[in-house]
């Protein structure tokens, strides 16, 4: 098995990658929802049909497309329209079946109209410029640990094939479902990134500066969005391997 | 006097960066130097005679320049061929006076050649995406904070202009430095900034995942850095702004 399959590598992965996201749902709480920088419409008719933050994240994908970002197997944009790498290819070491699973739209979609009012105060503090420059890093953090999903799913059924073969076979999403799941393993989740963020916004309150994010609040976004949608891949992507 | 050059809000907003340059130094720290992402030449040849994180950084502030990011008198781009905004303007209330001030030149080389090779285990890890990816982020970060000196000085100016007035006259550098000089001030950033590192890194530490950073080293590249420079900064300010 690669070693980008082993358990061990997978969750440090993830550790790691909790840091970032609470870090920066952290960031994003010290302004007010903004709402008006989701909108697509009169407000931004320059920025060709998208929201501020739709458009700053476009512009960022298609940089990091030319610099060959979405080529890695771990990385997957929100847009389909994207410039060519004008770097030479990287062969990359893929553990991973051939598929095309992409739920960022609803990543974006959970984020935008559900996490943010969630976390930041109501109303509006004209810090949109900066409010995006979050958003656009908390997107693609949160993708991150979303799509993650398809190397954890592919390290389980490597390890447990006789017990995955048949539900792949007979392409039975609800029966994966209860399969992948490890409730113990997300209690421990949970756990981890309400402690850290005890940590994390103790010292922000020490500093007395902006809205302080609630711990509860971020345990809460694992349980409702992070944790369901990294288990959607997962399953998804299973179906889609084959045997 | 302006409410944004009151002493209180500008501790604030310099506080609150605080814990996003120790996050983002201890995010670039978990990789290597990888000291080939900030060459030019003959490995970037496609990117149009920059490093990697210079074509990125570029890429960024064209993005963010066409959303009229640098019309805010807090922000300062790197590169001076930007796009004109593609938004109308927004009227900034700006409490400083005109100048043209801007060290990022020096923000970008202190942090490229000197603080990375400080704070990141020597050698390449080929994590060379993910490490741009937090440079351009720290860059602008470091640069806001080097720069909101120009607010420092010009709120110092103004609550003791006897003081100031005959050494901005004189365009006496030396002795402007000794004026905006406060050591008692530094010495509690310094003190702050360790404490605030202390305890981040000490979660990270559980986490037990790359390369940790030490709580003095970040105490340091405030103390031989991002002091010195945002002190320049002041100066330069005041020499320009006039009496």
């Amino acid at each position: 098995m690669s070693s980008q399959l082993s358990l061990d590598n997978i969750r440090s992965v993830l550790i790691r990658l909790e840091e970032t996201i609470i870090f920066g749902l952290i960031e994003r709480a010290q302004f007010r929802q903004n709402l008006a920088i989701y909108r697509r419409g009169e407000m931004w008719r320059e920025l060709e049909g998208e929201s501020l933050v739709g458009f700053l994240l476009h512009e960022s994908e298609k940089s990091h497309a030319k610099v060959r970002r979405y080529t890695s197997p771990d990385e997957h944009p929100f847009f389909a329209d994207l410039p060519k790498p004008i770097l030479p290819a990287i062969e990359y070491e893929n553990p991973l079946k051939p598929n095309s699973v992409n739920i960022n739209g609803r990543v974006r979609a959970s984020y935008e109209w559900e996490i943010i009012p969630f976390i930041c105060e109501a109303g509006d503090d004209r810090q949109w410029g900066s409010s995006s420059v979050c958003d656009v890093a908390n997107l693609q953090n949160l993708s991150k640990r979303v799509h993650y999903g398809k190397f954890v799913a592919e390290s389980k059924y490597l390890s447990q094939q006789g017990r995955f073969q048949p539900l792949v076979r007979q392409g039975d999403a609800a029966a994966l479902m209860e399969a992948i799941t490890d409730e113990a393993v997300e209690r421990q989740v949970l756990d981890r990134v309400h402690r850290k963020t005890v940590t994390y916004a103790a010292e922000f309150e020490s500093s007395s500066c902006g809205h302080k994010i609630n711990p509860d609040a971020v345990r809460e976004i694992y349980r409702r969005w992070i944790i369901p949608l990294n288990k959607e891949v997962q399953v998804q992507y299973l179906l889609e391997r084959g045997i």
